[in-house]
């Protein structure tokens, strides 16, 4: 088994780094091979941009998937997506570390599917969902929230978390892999906002540590988030009319 | 009245550049101020991060939080987001003009989150939400997205619109804006990967500027979506349980 974590928080004592670390660690002992992608500290450039393009499809106009298309076939692709791109390729299951960030992936961690997933090699009109070009990989999402697990949940005020992360989800969905139920601690918040003493971050930290080495530990046992596929849309790109999950019109 | 359109796409010659410029024309005709902030073109760092802070609250240990709300006090906010805020700050409607790229707003646009949205003088722990910063202000989304528009319907296979601006839409109640209904142009594509001919590009982007032109001069009739707020949360942030919208556990 071969592990890629990507990693997205700029602190390298922060919690998601201890996690992260956590990660390493137990994938490790559990006899798979590890590889980290450190956004911040490989200084990852999240803009998908016409400064990262040397030959261009079309030097008058740019358009990302064009010159994403076109700089695998001018084999001038950029040097950092292919790195990422190879690591995916190596991996059998990708964890992305990150906090929430404004109901999201942090920005870094944003750009790195903006560039990385690109349009050709990686996907095109057919290669996607079900049929997607990392299927039978698995990816799995290890996020840090700053509010109380309550204002999560269902009717939280925070929004479900289900909501918050189902884009990201379904991105990975459409790039073919298999999403498990992500790790979710939270009420993590850095730099003594929350913690009045360094004992009570040390103390949550160490519970939920434990916690992700536990689901690390038995992965095998997670079914994987159910998603609608080909098999279930019509020509239009909708759920088939007789199809058992639609409920309303 | 007076607008600002933040504008999030590399090409200026772009659809969604098109979309921009008739917001900026549409709304100066009505009689209002416009200012654009164009993201890509002033060379917005979307990347929250330690090299933005000078004077730090905690030079070992990188909280994003603790940083932004230190650089409030000790004068030292970093410039490019003191100038997002000033314009924030100025305008009555905020429109953000992006394309949707895996299922959210692109990194730029992200970081523009990330970064300007600080905490301390912009939101805490109370003044969020129907109590939020920007409250009395109005928000808009104008979107353009790649697939057909029922791929985006309730059923179809790309996730409904609704459930992927979710997380946008809720970082703008967040900070207090009334968010009007989005905006969103389907099918748009550029550098001829739709189009097979430039004049198809051109009639589907004039069809689409005229419904944008009509849709910012009839703003006035438009219902913001409609949101929690603090009367109708517990005190552990969830809805009441007495609540006419809960229906389930």
């Amino acid at each position: 088994m071969h592990a890629l974590i990507v990693h997205s928080h700029p602190e390298p004592r922060s919690f998601n780094a201890a996690l992260t670390a956590t990660a390493r660690q137990t994938l490790a002992d559990n006899g798979a091979r590890v590889t980290v992608s450190d956004l911040y500290a490989e200084g990852f450039d999240p803009l998908e941009s016409p400064r990262h393009y040397g030959p261009r499809a079309d030097p008058n106009y740019f358009s990302a998937l064009t010159e994403q298309r076109y700089a695998g076939t001018s084999h001038s692709r950029p040097a950092d997506v292919q790195r990422e791109i190879d690591r995916l390729e190596a991996a059998d299951l990708v964890i992305l570390q990150f906090p929430l960030w404004w109901h999201a992936q942090p920005a870094i961690l944003k750009g790195w599917f903006d560039r990385v997933f690109i349009y050709g090699e990686l996907y095109t009109g057919r290669k996607r969902y079900d049929e997607g070009h990392f299927r039978g990989k698995r990816a799995l999402l290890s996020v840090t929230t700053g509010g109380p697990a309550e204002t999560f949940s269902p009717y939280g005020r925070g929004g479900p978390i289900e909501r918050l992360l189902w884009p990201i989800h379904y991105s990975l969905h459409y790039m073919g892999f298999d999403v498990l139920p992500p790790f979710v601690a939270h009420a993590v918040q850095g730099g003594g906002i929350s913690y009045a003493q360094r004992d009570v971050f040390e103390r949550h930290l160490e519970e939920r540590k434990n916690a992700w080495a536990e689901r690390l530990t038995a992965l095998d046992e997670a079914k994987p988030i159910p998603f609608t596929g080909w098999r279930d849309w019509d020509d239009d790109g909708v759920l088939r009319a007789d199809h058992p999950l639609r409920w309303g019109p």
